[in-house]
């Protein structure tokens, strides 16, 4: 009869042998913390340490023996030993023949060693099984029982009927089993926990590059010539007007660079009349990150909002103007009101505002928790409809604060024109070509070739 | 022996037929990806294609044949087809007979058929046992493992054991089956993942009616009126000062009509002395969409900030605030210091600032993960008695602001009050009532028929 | 053979006793909501009650018997009664005897009872297995399906068999069991449901302690300080001005505090010379409420940025800065640009801003949702050095705040500094320890100490 705790008892009820008994070599964070969850999912626990007598952190109903007496109670052995100290495995290969060994060990640096620590496990110990469980799992998540999103752990092995004892136990845990495969898998496993973002590098870098190009841009123009034509000092507008003006430039190139990917990949599947190739892996790494560019897009948006909040705070624009509204009372100047300055000025804040409202919202939908209780028709709602929206928001929003300098002349300084005309330049150009793509001539056929219809096909 | 991979192995590992087959039918993007996901599992994979050549995309491990071939293999064969395809299935009927047929499919419109797509297939493989599950899964959401809250397969069938086999299937894939009964339950099965957004119907197009109808309201106060007494041209006024108003009275009340359904229900069981009679089918409706009026009121609010910090970065504003300091310093004017005037700028500022701050934490924990993560007790704290907090927040932040201007006669126009005038008759009427409420005469009556107790009971 | 309904059918698909029969006491709101979901889930149910006829309410395909019959057909009973209604169960003793009971009562209150209410049972029906759990879910959690982190049930008993069948259903909800031992250890589990916000109730008390003194000290230096001397009447400032004090500095009080724990931990470690150890209880529970320290610091730090972007909406600010431009006409007095004080006022509002942005980037990162998408390489990555960087340039937000005035004599009223330098003392000193810990010399020590070497280790 089995022996997991799965299994529901006949109505009689008269099944004695219900625990399955576990053996876990090693007494530190990892092995208690897995000893303690394991006990309460219903198994028996038999600790194996080099000091059986000292054991008061183990919890309670577990047993502590020497690591051969602890090997021969129990079929499956969780080696919760750091790799450094594997080789005194070697004297057990007698009593360890043919049991199945859970490696779930974690190094400090990828590729520190040249095979994974399963691999080499399963060299010291050729007469068992050895499975790479667990080593994605932290041991405060086993405690703290915050296991959502860990809840996957990777598996993979050579003997599949050891890998199945191995992902029972994983089930019994309520966590979910992975099967990644053979022992080769083993080193992409222990990879895994060792990564650092590995999606939000190509977005921050790309991130990085822009800032700084925009803000060595936007010196020359702001800080370099004034001081070269006229004299002054404005290097004090590197701490916020320049920022202010890097920050949403970024955010709006980021933000249509999240939508261009869908843009040219219909482009692509258009010209070539078919969806079945497989696209560049450029194309394909772009379209992966896209969620990244968008959350970076977003942190920059924000900042470009709090930078324009604290405007009306900076002694800089309370002193310019102060001193405007004095040279005015003095000259007694008369300054009439333009409505045509009012309509731009409140059209192009509304427009801004709203689109940051939007953009927040696209935010907030792409918390694992909300995207998870959206189906797949809401989100792609939100996220495609909703989403262009903001983009053409915050191009229009662009659009009207340049009014009527837009691209006059007198606003160019050596040639360069402002820099939030550089930042139009791939929001308009993608917005056209979609405006084009969803004209119903374009857009019919394309909705053909992605149901399955291919221009040059022969079926 | 039974074949799922749930069963632990008796402690001799010799039970050699592990795995069980499954049989896919179709390999386009959700097929292989379930295959992929089954074989993660621990399953064997069959497919069953037109072309059993062409199988460059589908993962390794998996056997590709023909239809007939891969039907003969499995008990279980999942229909990853259009319902467009279905027909060719009719020839196949002899070797599908007394199989398990999986029906996964969704359609384009809600109602597109007469029938189920479930009901269609099981009336042309009749000898078949037809089981619907597993639409409501995305092929992205099994490929990247994000599969938290679309944890739930909805299951029904007409045959239970076959039900029980796909429901086995399903827990084995790490997602939780939910049997919804016979397969006349397919229909609204389908129909789920084709909904947008259903709950937030009648919250959207509530908050509708309430802007359009704000919105004239105050372009009759603030720009026909000034127009036809004064001549002035108050037209740019629309785009920032006149959102401004409507947004925050829709959101003040969207949060008082989030609490009315509570004070109406309480209303009712007190007057008919027993909680054991249904209340009327709007006012449950009512209550079940509080969450999303709710936070269409955090939406409403959030803008009216920001159209709020906004304020001292509009032309207008700084030519109106210049324009008065000319004018008092060309003609010498004395400004005293009005502390009353200060205490109220203050006042209800503090208030919104302190209002808003409350109401951004009600709708942190209406976040899924957030408000899983706290216990009932703890859940009904913060989103009632925090939530009646920030309405009297919100409520006294738009009293104070009316100041003492609020009632007096000089302010209307055409006998219209101003608007937030208008905003503050739910809110206060409710707020009035709620406190009648907990008077403890009141209190006690409501809690003795809350437990039970019937003034007209006869037991 | 086995009855759960997670077992696969073997290919013949010949096994006609699937469904196993689950009993409930009672038709309350809790007792409907579990037999409809257990029915979703397989079970046959049948309710017992005191009044079999009057079933409307209940869930097709449920039958409804008196107790006595309803017991006699199933080995599990749920005891869905309040506690109060218990003794009636003695009058079943015979009926009862050898059966499951699952107690899911929960209480109004802690402690109302001098023994748990599965104590209280087990007393009452002697030869029944009594196992406590199901009471930390709610009938509207069932319902509506949000089961995600209300997952864990507890169970506890003393007899595992009848806590192994227990464990079973609980699985096969799809929730997850937590075996909490024997059955003293109900009077835990039935404390967990009333508690609110336990973590909470040390930060909180602290923050209160805080803006109280804070408050009071900022009222004596800015209210009565200039009453006692000028006679000015300063006391519309504690709307807005004085919060906007009391808040920053509890703000960066708490972060501090967030971390100081870790420092003062890694003095303990390098003061002992080993890490095995116990901390003492003082500095574990402050260890525990580091997120909540955190998440408290980060409101009044979004507190602290509302109160300061309303700044030129206040009357009084929009008044002083009308008189001082008017004063300044009226006296033709030349006002002119200090570009130090632009560096300045520029430089502390962009750090602030910085500041608070990387401070809501961590807020983000402990919604539970998020902290579980990531590994915990990247969670300490976010949480410890994006953490620290925060309240770096926080610190240096106040510093430069403070500008040239920051220590000056003649900024001390009544020999009492202004707030904001009582706000620096903890986090300068904090850093100061922290930038020696991170001294070579000392962080190889406490690496060494925390991989396992002892100073005064005998081994």
């Amino acid at each position: 009869m089995e022996k997991t705790c799965m299994d529901a008892l006949p109505l009689t009820m008269n099944s004695s042998e219900k625990q399955e008994i576990v053996c876990i070599f090693g007494t530190g964070d990892f092995g208690r913390s897995l000893g303690l969850k394991m006990l309460q999912c219903g198994y028996s626990i038999v600790f194996g340490s080099r000091n059986p007598q000292k054991n008061n952190l183990l919890p309670n109903g577990a047993e502590v023996l020497s690591y051969s007496e602890a090997a021969k109670k129990s079929d499956i052995i969780i080696i919760a030993i750091h790799r450094e100290h594997y080789d005194f495995l070697t004297e057990l290969t007698e009593v360890l023949n043919g049991k199945i060994l859970v490696d779930i060990s974690n190094n400090l640096k990828i590729n520190q060693y040249p095979e994974s620590n399963a691999e080499y496990l399963a060299q010291l110990v050729p007469g068992a099984h050895v499975v790479k469980a667990f080593n994605t799992i932290s041991a405060w998540a086993l405690q703290s029982g915050a296991l959502d999103a860990s809840r996957q752990v990777f598996v993979c092995g050579n003997d599949s009927n050891a890998k199945q004892r191995v992902m029972d136990i994983v089930r019994n845990l309520g966590l979910t089993p992975m099967d990644q495969g053979s022992l080769t898998a083993a080193k992409e496993i222990e990879k895994y926990p060792l990564q650092l973002f590995p999606m939000w590098r190509f977005p921050f870098y790309l991130s990085a590059v822009l800032c700084i190009f925009l803000f060595f841009y936007c010196v020359i123009r702001d800080v370099i010539y004034p001081y070269v034509y006229e004299k002054k000092d404005n290097t004090f507008r590197m701490a916020i007007s320049i920022p202010n003006r890097v920050f949403p430039i970024t955010a709006l190139t980021l933000l249509a660079l999240v939508y261009l990917p869908g843009v040219i990949a219909a482009i692509l599947q258009l010209y070539r009349g078919t969806k079945y190739r497989r696209f560049p892996d450029w194309l394909d790494h772009w379209m992966l990150c896209r969620k990244q560019l968008g959350l970076l897009a977003l942190g920059f948006a924000f900042l470009h909002v709090l930078y324009t909040l604290v405007i009306p705070i900076r002694y800089y624009v309370r002193w310019r103007s102060g001193n405007l509204t004095v040279t005015q009372a003095i000259l007694k100047k008369e300054n009439p009101f333009s409505t045509s300055s009012a309509w731009l000025s409140d059209s192009y804040v509304a427009l801004g505002i709203l689109g940051f409202f939007l953009f927040v919202l696209l935010g907030i939908t792409s918390l694992p928790s909300v995207s998870n209780a959206v189906n797949w028709r809401e989100f792609r709602f939100v996220q495609s409809k909703l989403g262009y929206l903001t983009l053409i928001l915050c191009t229009a929003h662009t659009l009207v604060y340049g009014g009527k300098r837009f691209l006059s002349p007198s606003n160019l300084r050596w040639y360069l024109p402002a820099a939030y005309v550089l930042g139009l330049i791939i929001p308009c150009t993608m917005l056209v070509i979609k405006f084009v793509l969803i004209m119903p001539c374009v857009d019919n056929t394309l909705t053909r070739i992605r149901q399955g219809w291919e221009r040059n096909s022969k079926h």
